[in-house]
């Protein structure tokens, strides 16, 4: 075992759990106070909406971040111990996401908690990019991944910090174009992108 | 490596992950008033018992599909992008799961609360249903197992479905009755399905 | 692959997570009011003391019970079904420890709250015990552990049993006596039984 | 499989999902009140910032240790019942640290919070030390690791505690010149030590 090959494997289990827990521990400030009468519960889950909202769109935000950090793990031979701090920069960005969730959940309409939900979002784009660039510029990739492949990711994540940034700062505008706003990157996500292997490795 | 033989290991940690915090996190509503006078604690401790039958009956169902998951997953030879989604849709399901816990468990009698602890389930059950239909349909599994078992696993995931929206639905009119019909699914999974290989491969 | 070979990473690795998630989690029961005036922190602080002290007992018997889960699943070769189910009774008991963890450190002196913790101990061992019995007798274990290493952890499990039922019981007496023997268990397991693997096999 | 080569797996995923919780939960302290008015929002948040401060203090100073903690779990190649316990003892202190953080992040001026926070990191290093010292002197490393590189981190390890232990005592003077002192040794750790390994055996 040499130093310079140390394997992803653990890298992988802390962020999962780090990320596990941030999509799943948000839902515990969805609850309905325990003294609500009956006659008043319809009242108050209706109230509760823009929670489950907020918890809903950072779920699928974060799994989305998950399946990419998953996607870019699975392509890397080896790590190093910038590529750790180059992680867990991302995860600290990514860990700010459940105040975010509170505040906006909590806040729905005020311009300073869809601005601050935007930033979070894009210092996460951010953070990504960061340490995909890290870790292309340092060949920690396999070499059977193309490079243009590479390129397609990167310009998506910009566009995504591009859309962040602009959710963030058009909220002083009004809150409703920052939500529309903030949609796109997910969806844009979805489907993320093919892992292009050069074939003749394979073959 | 190629990016088509992708291993179910992180996917399966990930899922491990939320729901071994879902399982656990859900404990922690169940907690006796720091003042409680003495005198007072068993009348309190009483008061809890319909939070600690809400905990354990979640438990039991999370508990459940987990035996489950990992049943699924030990049988499945690649994952794929879409099965990722497919997976996140189901830990989204099962994430609303200590929501519904802490409505019932604080309105146990309320036809509200037994009604979206059904609909939460059904949702999941669902999922599930989505998830291993992609899984045999894109051939993911081991060439070993057979159809048959697959069939029998199916349709008693069909019969959960029907059962958590019957659950849901006759809550309007009793939520005993509910109650009766959540408690007959995890009695149904408790022993699950055995995993049938045709065994000429092994011999 | 075949289905009676199933192994034992993810049983592990979602006990892990539960367990960890168990242990960390208690913490978060001790904190200072914000409000606290600072002429006052000195003895708020001595006021959380049974709290700290109750969270460090539990952390300790709970990672006592990690320890020799850990040893156990090393010693097993494969899982089944019911293993699942056995391991999952378990992890429920572990999961009330935190309850009676709040409850002992807001109410040490109350012989419900003792009673209580000592009940939940007693669960867990006898758990264990099961979990142990069915093990040794599906001969789920490495052939080349020794029987007797095994009646040896089996007779401490026992004392074990006894032990938090004594603790239990007394504390109708007297709570003190009750913690007196909780005391026992950790320092009784501290040093775990060493794995006697037949030398043949190695050599 | 032998008892006297229990491979590191395990006691790196329990390690994992503990550090995971650490850093992750405490930022669920960082919340603004959900009845704080629009106009009294710029106000509480800027109120938050202490608490955002230790939070992000504490994030980076546990990833640090998780970063040492993975290199030095790297360079083992077996484990005993010792370190076990060695290292449930390392996170027993690295799980004080969110009540420091919940402490010191709403009382940021108070001496006794930055005495107890710099005690309990004290304890870490503490602990990190006994754990480092046993895997030395029982020969859990790989051979290829150089003692010089071990001696160069334990003077490291020392010199952090040192530190600790004077941002503790410095509080009673002035807590500035404990902050100041605090943020020294991530700033020392944060590039970790090369793991240098003899090269002959490589080549």
């Amino acid at each position: 075992m040499n130093s310079t090959h140390v394997p992803t494997s653990r890298i992988e289990a802390f962020s999962d759990g780090v990320i596990a827990i941030i999509t799943t521990i948000m839902v515990f400030d969805l609850k309905l106070a325990e003294s609500t009468p009956s006659e008043l519960i319809a009242g108050e889950l209706l109230k509760l909406l823009p929670k489950f909202l907020s918890y809903t769109f950072s779920f699928l935000t974060v799994a989305t971040m998950w399946v990419n950090h998953h996607q870019l793990f699975h392509q890397i031979k080896q790590t190093d111990r910038r590529l750790l701090w180059y992680n867990i920069h991302l995860l600290f960005w990514m860990s700010a996401v459940p105040f975010g969730t509170h505040f906006i959940g909590t806040h729905p309409f005020d311009w300073q908690a869809s601005f601050l939900y935007g930033a979070i979002f894009l210092m996460n784009a951010f953070s990504f990019m960061l340490m995909r660039g890290y870790v292309v510029n340092q060949n920690l990739l396999h070499e059977t991944i193309s490079k243009e492949a590479h390129m397609r990711i990167r310009n998506k994540n910009k566009l995504a910090m591009g859309l962040y940034g602009a959710a963030a700062l058009l909220s002083l505008i009004s809150v409703y174009i920052s939500f529309a706003i903030l949609f796109l990157v997910p969806a844009m996500y979805f489907i993320p992108e093919k892992i292009t292997h050069i074939t003749t490795v394979e073959e």
